[in-house]
């Protein structure tokens, strides 16, 4: 690709945002798709991943806390957290900053997507990869959820592409049915479930299966900057609906203590306790 | 422009978003600006004003509501508004929505805005245009507040494009100074502010001229579908700071007494109240 063209996303068919590339730094067709990097003049380095945007360095703040500390904030003991995606390690290092975490699981099923992070994108992961309480898999996250044993995760955060292609089957009743089975108690699962002013079909139909394994099913939002099309929902699967009604001041104080309270360049316990409040038209996507 | 070619936004020169442009319905250049109106296959109909997103049919809803039901009832007992700009209608059909209010003044300097909105976007200000407490001015927002008699208005909306261009004026010293003194004495004033993680320095900028003449100045954010980039700022100017503190149950009984409860795709009072919490990254632009 020459320098200074445009890259257009291609994840709608006539819409979308594009990009002046500064200059490609990989591509690689992986054994499971294309995935692109490139230094932008507006965003830092970005990855692409099939034609579809995954992660920017400018950006990447707000999906990463927001996908994180929520979770884990919310649940307010977790201490082995199973991370499902995310080759980029940005969830990882989220993760990894909550003090009373032990034990973070990875499963990303295409290795040449956490190659490629690691050399192009390193600021994004930084030294989680060589955290000792950091566990990364190469290799199919539906086997690992399937083989895992029962009640051995306190929370699962799904950090997936849309669910077409690779990422479909991390959306199906067997993937839901087996989160909940390898969850604790209180556990509860996270993941990325699209912009729904673009997407609607995509919320209503996966907390529908959501709703067959867990009692409490919803979403929060997050205005990510490069998930155009207004908020992104993330899906919420739980077994104890208190878990998104906790007070903005013990949101606090579970921030405080464990070390992510001042951190953050968009979670706050404000924002945590508000991302729950749907606009209708939301609203109305998750009812269906 | 052929049929079913793109449209580039040009709002920034290395990103952006695009639309497929299903049908064009009008290309003008008026005497302040390029305006282009096209059917696109995925927002309804496009306004664009100088190569920039204005409005969509489909997603008008989230700035309308946010730029006109928070301000409104945040006040409580607002019955005299002065809208800037906005020269498609939407804002004036949202402030006539509210019962309390007895009369609206919009003043929108291009004739041919409201012209071609009537024509091909007639459901944005739906009666709007005909409400006996409507006066729609075509004319120059500055010369209006400088003529305007003190205390004669509650509430102030503008609804400019960016602080380029035709939209500068709208952001000076001398327009909020002579904002200050045509308010009430419970009056506030509210603007878009761009997209702050694109355009920090435009909240930065503006709030600081909006200090000299307010007491209180702060933001809020509304996640609009087509203004890409994560949240949009609406800059907020205050004589009393408690009317960014009204909470959530009054909020919502003044809603329902004003006969806007219930008729909104995106605000709701729990929404309205979480807008005055800014991620970080905002606040940080906010304060420069």
């Amino acid at each position: 690709m020459a320098t200074d063209s445009w890259v257009n996303e291609t994840l709608y068919s006539a819409w979308g945002q594009r990009f002046l590339v500064k200059r490609e730094l990989a591509r690689v067709q992986s054994q499971f798709q294309d995935i692109m990097v490139f230094e932008s003049h507006t965003h830092g380095r970005v990855m692409l991943l099939d034609g579809v945007v995954q992660i920017t360095e400018a950006d990447e703040f707000v999906y990463q806390e927001m996908l994180t500390h929520v979770p884990l904030l919310a649940h307010g003991a977790a201490t082995r957290v199973l991370i499902i995606g995310a080759g980029d390690g940005g969830v990882l290092r989220r993760v990894l900053q909550h003090r009373n975490v032990e034990r973070a699981v990875m499963v990303e099923i295409d290795g040449e997507v956490i190659r490629l992070a690691k050399e192009h994108l390193p600021g994004i992961a930084g030294d989680a990869w060589n955290d000792p309480r950091a566990e990364v898999i190469v290799g199919d996250g539906i086997d690992y959820v399937r083989q895992a044993a029962s009640g051995s995760f306190d929370v699962v955060i799904v950090d997936s592409t849309d669910p077409i292609g690779v990422g479909e089957v991390l959306f199906t009743d067997e993937f839901y049915a087996n989160s909940a089975r390898l969850l604790s108690g209180r556990g509860l699962i996270v993941n990325q479930c699209g912009v729904p002013f673009m997407q609607a079909d995509e919320l209503r139909d996966t907390n529908a299966r959501r709703a067959k394994a867990f009692p409490d099913t919803h979403a929060y939002v997050a205005a990510v900057p490069t998930y155009v099309g207004g908020f992104m929902t993330l899906g919420w699967a739980a077994k104890d609906a208190s878990l998104r009604q906790v007070p903005v001041e013990e949101i606090r104080q579970r921030a405080q203590a464990a070390g992510v309270l001042g951190t953050t360049r968009y979670w706050t316990p404000e924002i945590h306790a508000g991302a729950f409040n749907l606009p209708p038209y939301i609203a109305k996507a998750l009812a269906g």
